[in-house]
C-alpha cells in the first residue's frame, strides 16, 4: 500500500454528535474494558458529569466533548428562553459551567474560548448555526492533527517490529485515531505486521485498561505488562522502538508525560532503542524553557489505597504519587508531531 | 548506642511453636495489610494449604514453617501408629508431602532434607524429641542469619537518609528481622532517624501490602510509590541508598531479584545513589556462573487482569509477566550478608 494512503478511521468514536445533532454521543470509558457502551448527553450538567467521572477523557477528547456540549446545551435552553431575552445570557452561563468541569485541561478551556470568540462576531439568529459549524470544525481539526501524527511516525515502524508504548495517548484520547497510538494505526492500515507491548501504568492501568482495548478491538495484537518489567524487556533486545506521548514539552525539548515514561527513556538509552515522542504542536510549550519548570502534580493515596474492592495500603501509610515525571531531551529520539518529525530548538 | 547493641526482637512472629509445642503458630499474611491474625496449624494438610496460600511465605519463613510443621505433624501421627509399626514410616510421607507443597521452593526442601538426614542417626525412642531440637536450631539460625546481615548493613544508613526499596524482603519473608529491610532494624534499635520509601512492587503489591505493613508496625517512617516512580525520585537527589533482596546471587555477582530490581539499579547507577543488596550466604550459588544461565519464571494473566474485583485486562490480551529480573554485578555497590559485606569474586 503507497505511503500517501487516507489515514484509517478511528477504531470506535469517542465524541460525535447524535444523527439528529440534538445531543452528543459519547463512549463511556468508566466501563472500560468490561463493556463498549454509548450514550448521548443533552443537559450541561450530564456533560459536566461524563467529563468529571472521566466517561471522556484525554485533553483532546475532552475539549471536542465541550465544544459539541456547549452548541447541543444552548440549543436546548434557546427553546425555553423567555421571550425578548438575549442568547447570550445561557451561552455565558453554559461555557462557564463547561469550563469548571476540569478546571486544569487545558483544551477544555480553549475550545470554549474559541467557541465564545466566534460568537461575538456574529447575530443572533446565526448563532446557534455558526457554533454548530465551528464546533464541528474543532472536531474535524482533532481528527486530521491525529492523522497528520500517524502519517509522519509510521514509516518508523517497520515491518515484524515490536513497539513498547506506555499509558493512553490513543483513539480514547482524540477523537481520532490517538497520537502516540497514531502511526501503529495507520502502520496496521498498511499492512505492516507488528506488536505491541503496553505498560500496565500504575496507578490507574490506562495501560491495561485503555490501550490494550483500544489496539486489541482494531486487531493490532498487543500484550501487557507490569511497567517494572519494561527495562529487561528492553535490554532483551526484542523491542525496536518507544512510542509515548506527552503531557507537555518545553522549548528545550524536556518532555512531561506520564509517571514511568522517564525510566523507559533511560532503559531505551541504556540499550540503544529508538525513544520517540508524539504530540500535536499545541503540546509544545514556548513559555516553559527547561522541564524543570514543569510542576508535577501530586495526588492523593486512594489511587495506591485500593484494588478494586481491596485495601492494600496499611492505614496511616503515605504515598508518594507523582502524576507525571520528566524525561531530558538527551534521550529523545524524534519528536513525531502533525507538522511533522521535529527536532529543537523548536522556535 | 553502641554498634554492638543485641539487635532488635522482630516486630512480630511469622512461624513459631505453639506455648504447648504441640502446633506451630503462623501469622495469616493472607489477610494482610487488613489485620493482624495467627492460628495454629498441625495436621500436615494444614500446613500445606497454609504453605500454599500464602498464609506464610518468602524462602526462609516457608523453611522454617516446614521444619516445625513436620515435627508437630509427626508427634500427631504418632499418637495413633499401631502397635509395632516404626515411626520412620509416617516421617517419610509427612516429609515428601511437605516438600510438594511449593516444588520451587529450595529452602523447603533444604530444611526437611536436613530433618531427614537427622533422623536417619538417631533412634526411635529419640526420633521426635531430637527433631523438634534440630527444628528449633533452623528457626534459631534463621533469625542469627537475619541480625548479622543488618548489624553489616545498619552503618550504612546514615542519620537522615532516605532509603528505597522494593517488594518485601523483611521480617515477614523469615522467622527474624528479614533480609534487605535487617538493616533498618538495626538502625532504628539505634535511634537512626531515617525514612523508608517502598515500591509497590506490582503485580502482587507485597511493597504496598507487606513492606508498608511490617515497617509501620514497627514505627518505622515509610512511604509507599508507585514502581514507575523511583526513577524520577532516584534523580530529584532525595534517595540516599538502595536496599534490596536477593533470589539468587551468581558466582559474578549477578543478582536475581524481583522484577523491577533491574529498573532501579540502572536509575541509582545514573544518579551516582549506592545499591547495596542484602542476603544470606545460602543464596550465593556457586553452579551459576552468570545471571544469563538464571531462568526467569513467567506468570500467568490474573495477576495482571483482575484488581480485586474489578477485571482491568481486556479478553483475550496477553500479558508478559516475568517474576524476576536480573542486575549486573557492575551495578551493585556492595553485597550485605551474614557474612559481612562481600564483594565478587566469591569463591
Amino acid at each position: 500500500m503507497p505511503h500517501d494512503t487516507p489515514p484509517p478511521a478511528p477504531p470506535f468514536t469517542t465524541v460525535a454528535w447524535s444523527p439528529d445533532r440534538r445531543s452528543v454521543r459519547l463512549l463511556d470509558q468508566r466501563l472500560l474494558p468490561e463493556s463498549e457502551h454509548y450514550f448521548e448527553v443533552r443537559a450541561v450538567d450530564e456533560m459536566i458529569r461524563a467529563i468529571r467521572t472521566l466517561a471522556v477523557r484525554g485533553a483532546p477528547a475532552i475539549g471536542v466533548a465541550a465544544a459539541l456540549g456547549l452548541v447541543v446545551a444552548l440549543e436546548h435552553a434557546l427553546e425555553s428562553l423567555p421571550h425578548g431575552r438575549s442568547p447570550r445570557e445561557p451561552l455565558a452561563l453554559l461555557a462557564a459551567a463547561l469550563e469548571a468541569a476540569r478546571p486544569t485541561a487545558v483544551n477544555l478551556r480553549w475550545a470554549l474560548q474559541r467557541l465564545l470568540a466566534l460568537a461575538a462576531s456574529v447575530r443572533d439568529e446565526q448563532l446557534l448555526s455558526a457554533l454548530r459549524t465551528e464546533a464541528t470544525r474543532i472536531l474535524d481539526e482533532d481528527r486530521t492533527m491525529c492523522d497528520a501524527i500517524g502519517q509522519a511516525g509510521a514509516p518508523l515502524i517497520c515491518e515484524g517490529a515490536s513497539i513498547l508504548t506506555h499509558c493512553n495517548a490513543g483513539a480514547l484520547a482524540t477523537v481520532g485515531i490517538g497520537t502516540a497510538l497514531a502511526p501503529m494505526y495507520v502502520a496496521h492500515a498498511r499492512n505492516v505486521p507488528f506488536r505491541v507491548y503496553a505498560g500496565e501504568t500504575r496507578p490507574l492501568l490506562q495501560g491495561a485498561r485503555l490501550t490494550a482495548w483500544e489496539l486489541n478491538r482494531a486487531g493490532i495484537d498487543v500484550t501487557v505488562l507490569p511497567d517494572s518489567a519494561a527495562a529487561s524487556l528492553l535490554r532483551s533486545g526484542e523491542i525496536h522502538a518507544v512510542f509515548v506521548g506527552a503531557d507537555r514539552i518545553a522549548a528545550n525539548g524536556d518532555v512531561a508525560n506520564k509517571i514511568g515514561t522517564y525510566p523507559l527513556a533511560l532503559a531505551a538509552q541504556t540499550h540503544n532503542v529508538p525513544f520517540h515522542v508524539c504530540a500535536p504542536w499545541s503540546t509544545f510549550d514556548p513559555a516553559t524553557s527547561r522541564g524543570e519548570e514543569i510542576e508535577i502534580e501530586l495526588r492523593g493515596r486512594t489511587e495506591l489505597a485500593l484494588a478494586g474492592d481491596r485495601t492494600v495500603l496499611p492505614p496511616h501509610v503515605l504515598v508518594h504519587n507523582p502524576a507525571f515525571d520528566v524525561t531530558p531531551r538527551a534521550m529523545v529520539t524524534s519528536y513525531i508531531t502533525d507538522r511533522g518529525i521535529m527536532a529543537p530548538p523548536f522556535y
